[in-house]
């Protein structure tokens, strides 16, 4: 039987083993870094069962298996655990190698580790931006500052002239980048996206993946989440 | 002919294209994010050259090929550039695959990514010890908090049951681990090592390593270099 969607609590008894066959991935159905190994999981065809996780009250079981507390967590059904949402995308990627989504060229693998590198530079802003003004603070600043970065991958885009970070087809990277960018809306950031002619196309393109339509929620969802996280009670079970 | 090893500074003219059938490292002798990549290169018996950069007065056309300034930089024949130390190392691994480093086991290798990036946590304490020492500053709490993550690496090997941290050989992550230890003694915090046995043995082991004594700097060497970092006027030539 499917585990519940309903994220787990403390309270909630700890899970069996998973089933052979399947993995499993713990998740927090609002989480972007979660939602790169479900972006994964989705575009590969991974069969899998997803178990949510309250993060505001893990469960000791949860801690167990990634003492950081964070998501999203791989278990196999031989009980092996990986964590760390860039690192369970590249297991995928070589335990499931029927669909390849990084390239095979040494070189292509570097780069779009180099740009997962200066993108992970790029996600503080995200949050800095929206939860300042949620916090009524100015974040002239720091909009300046994340101006400037998108626009460094607006030039990448530009430069390679691709639809893709990786080329002409999806690959790895875009996934890696997206969920952030589902959220531009939401988090109050897309007017800093007004010189990113390339970014922007970017973003309509993934809009239009069935990988990410499979994987994602409305501007409308996300915002209910995000208040109710900023309000300091999250509603991980929003539209259940 | 073979570049000099003497540093490049911002009046060194550029260098020339990569000869074919080398691959070029960008480096500094003193560097430990650069000596993972010299590591990687001996241990694969990879042919190359190398060009140090003076980090104080960087090249124009070196800051042209990454722009953060950091070392290492590969640069290839066909004029590919690639920087992050675990990303040059990576791309070794799969440009030069005939001896291997890293395990073939994708749970193998999400391992070694996963230790890797506890450890990236464990590096800034030990410059937060030995530059807090120096400038006669009281580090007791790092001390307290690097002993409780080293302390961790020994359980990491303890469990393992194994002499290095991938198992009973040598592979990627004991070689990306390493150039912090080697300057354990001279970054003064070989004393946080009392209570970790199965890490002071992997020490032990890696010092006897050929591509670790093929790389290496003697604690004297490595102590004149620092003690002129920290005078603000680093001998990156010291010993040439």
């Amino acid at each position: 039987m499917a585990p519940s969607p309903k994220c787990q609590g403390k309270a909630c008894p700890a899970p069996g083993p998973v089933p052979n066959g399947l993995i499993r991935l713990y998740s927090m159905r609002f989480c972007p870094f979660a939602q790169r190994a479900r972006l994964v999981l989705t575009a590969k065809g991974v069969k899998h069962e997803i178990i949510n996780i309250n993060l505001k009250d893990k469960p000791d079981w949860f801690l167990e298996k990634n003492p950081s507390g964070t998501v999203p967590v791989l278990e196999t059904s031989s009980g092996q655990v990986i964590y760390e949402s860039p690192i369970t995308c590249e297991y995928l990627e070589e335990a499931y190698p029927e669909k390849k989504l990084l390239p095979s060229d040494p070189f292509e693998r570097a780069q779009q580790k180099m740009l997962l590198d200066h993108y992970s530079k790029v996600i503080p802003y995200f949050y800095k931006i929206s939860m300042g003004k949620k916090r009524g603070e100015d974040v002239s600043a720091a909009e300046v500052e994340f101006k400037d970065k998108v626009s460094q991958l607006n030039e990448y885009l530009a430069k390679k002239k691709t639809k893709y970070f990786g080329g002409n087809s999806i690959t790895m990277i875009d996934y890696l980048i997206w969920p952030w960018f589902e959220r531009a809306e939401m988090m109050g950031v897309k007017h800093c996206l007004a010189n990113t002619p390339e970014l922007r196309k970017w973003i309509e393109c993934m809009f239009e993946d069935p990988v990410v339509k499979a994987t994602m929620f409305s501007t409308e969802d996300h915002k209910v989440f995000f208040n109710s996280y900023m309000d300091g009670n999250p509603n991980y079970d929003h539209g259940l």
